[in-house]
């Protein structure tokens, strides 16, 4: 089956009515979207292995065995976001696996098509859940108490959706016999738009991080309260938003306030506090750490997860480039599992795939069906290659 | 009973864990408060009569006589509220009638309790609904359509609370009946404090409003953009508060961004909305429009309600000052329906009851027994007179 149609298969489940999506963590749309990945496997023949943390593995070939080949990505989505971030790695790999068989091919090692949970911590706040459990890289009794807008801790949310959140953490069987990993995704800027190329390989991924801003203030009535008597947070908060973004104004350098809380968000009352989340991200750790020293000293700042930089292997990116030909390399400043793994010792690559509107986790993300198929005939190389297909 | 024996019956309703009220118009709670009302109302004789506008009055006398007075206030709060904001007018206004009673006393006009709906304009957005409708000061289709946070229209949730919204719109008949109307109220600021009196006559209204800013962007990643391709709504809004702030420094002008609505409130994403209200309120109405010139004219602003300067009845002050001797006058920035109101042609008064915080639209908001008292015993004063109580 073609990539396209695999998608095509996804796209009614989680779309809202502005044209993005929604498919947060066990929700009833990621129960549908992993059903889909079920199906998709049973179609293919492919034993379905849920880890301990819940992150779906279909494999070609012995689950138990040795030097194992994945390629993947996450099904779930940011808040509105697009059709193509996480979902098109999955897509691309049942597509890739489909082109292999269509040419009578097998593979010489297990190979696993996986779908990690919670890549965007869009419910959890924190990104590449999955991955980072299954890497030991954070704590399980930390990931249980990790609660959503509402207050749903994690382990309620996968209780409530049937799984069983009392064997998260570290698996370092399942990570030593994981040889290879390879995440094919959507570019998420204008790198390979510049360049008129369809296809790129990752090279490295940027330190980056998220903290959580708390602005204490008392509250307080919006009428009767003299201005010189106020504690009002949400006037630190737009100076600290102010002298944050002045820092951050290079081209190595990110810095994003996307998520923000008021206690108690009414019109006529001083709020009692400000939460505001920093996504932070540079070239280099220096710079990462001076836009973050930027917010100041007398904030209260609390890292909810902070990924150093991550060199994608160079041996497999050397041998990746010689597959392809004259595919350029590219850095990225977005998170993903691939970075996770390759920091838990996994050797990892990322193949990215144009996106015509260098917009992601936007309904605005795109990508043409000729570069989508661009892109698994790639993956499809890299795996004939790493598979020992044959 | 005392006016701290009737508060102390309504302190569970509405009740949060952080010593605040939720008590938000056509919920649950709102109805136990209004049952309540109509408690009190039946143990004392009164006739209950909802008015086209769902406000609650209990009649001593005949509801359908000329030359009413009134006294009351309202149950609802903001969120996390005090326990006196509203509450306090209608307790002592049943606990004035009870100190009237027992001196053997009966009045020769007809004597109203009012109990005023969405009043905070908390749920719905407009301050003062319940008495702008029944002066015909605001479109009873607006009001109708007006939604609170979920989307939930004032139409469906007065459906869904067993109210008729399709009678909602101005009553002339019952306004030129109404002669006069007296709102006894927690002093939201240090006034009383300073002047170390527990109790103050209203003098003015402060012009104030609230205005909606859409700051709108374009939804993008929050690593992989550069910041010089953004449009980030959160920088504007952040300037924009810095810069109105700026402007209302004096005492004479209050500036508030309690309410922000962040779209999609990702942390990884940038907003494609910032919907941000700012209360705004001054001394004279040229400091208020210089207060909301100051958010600048690139903005999308939209007036959700602005009250003029609005200044109590001098006449009625005068006999009020006569009947309680020493007592201070002082003006308010907040709203109140006494404003809405006197504006409407009835003429009206407050009493402010001292608060020891000064805080108000908190939990901290406070009122000691003793001023309580004192405050109910002021209106028994006031409503023996005006009622001609004998």
């Amino acid at each position: 089956m073609s990539v396209t149609d695999l998608l095509a298969q996804l796209a009614p489940i989680g779309l809202t009515a502005g044209g993005g999506y929604r498919r947060f963590t066990w929700t009833p749309e990621y129960a549908g979207l992993r059903q889909w990945f079920l199906y998709q496997a049973e179609a293919r023949q492919l034993q379905v292995v849920k880890d301990a943390n819940a992150n779906l593995w279909a494999y070609m070939g012995d689950p138990e065995g040795a030097e194992i080949v994945a390629v993947g990505s996450h099904l779930d989505s940011v808040p509105d976001g697009g059709a193509f971030d996480g979902p098109l790695g999955i897509a691309s790999a049942f597509a890739a696996l489909d082109l292999l068989a269509q040419r009578g091919l097998r593979p010489q090692r297990p190979i696993a098509v996986v779908a990690f949970t919670e890549e965007e911590g869009a419910r959890f706040g924190v990104a590449c859940l999955g991955s980072r459990l299954l890497a030991g890289a954070i704590d399980p009794e930390r990931a249980r108490a990790l609660t959503d807008a509402k207050g749903v801790s994690l382990k309620e949310a996968m209780l409530e959706a049937g799984e069983d959140p009392s064997r998260l953490g570290a698996d370092p069987s399942l990570l030593a016999r994981l040889d290879t990993y390879v995440e094919l995704h959507i570019e998420q800027g204008r790198g390979l738009i510049d360049l008129g190329q369809p296809v790129a390989i990752g090279s490295e991924i940027w330190p980056h991080g998220r903290w959580r801003i708390d602005f204490p203030g008392t509250a307080d009535h919006a009428g009767t309260t003299r201005m010189r008597d106020r504690d009002d947070p949400m006037a630190r908060f737009a100076a600290t938003v102010v002298r944050v973004f002045d820092a951050a104004q290079s081209d190595s350098t990110r810095a994003t306030f996307g998520r923000i809380e008021v206690t108690p968000n009414s019109t006529n009352a001083i709020p009692s506090l400000v939460t505001a989340w920093l996504d932070a991200r540079a070239a280099t750790d220096g710079a990462l750490e001076s836009v973050v020293a930027s917010a100041g000293s007398d904030v209260t700042m609390t890292a909810e997860s902070v990924t150093r930089r991550v060199e994608f292997d160079p041996d497999l990116r050397d041998r990746l480039a010689g597959l392809l030909g004259g595919v350029p390399q590219l850095p990225t400043a977005a998170g993903h599992d691939a970075g996770v793994l390759s920091e838990a010792g996994v050797s990892s690559a990322m193949l990215f795939v144009r996106n015509p509107t260098g917009v992601s986790h936007s309904p605005a993300e795109h990508a043409n069906a000729e570069d989508c198929i661009a892109g698994t005939e790639s993956l499809a190389r890299v795996l004939t290659d790493l598979g020992g297909f044959h």
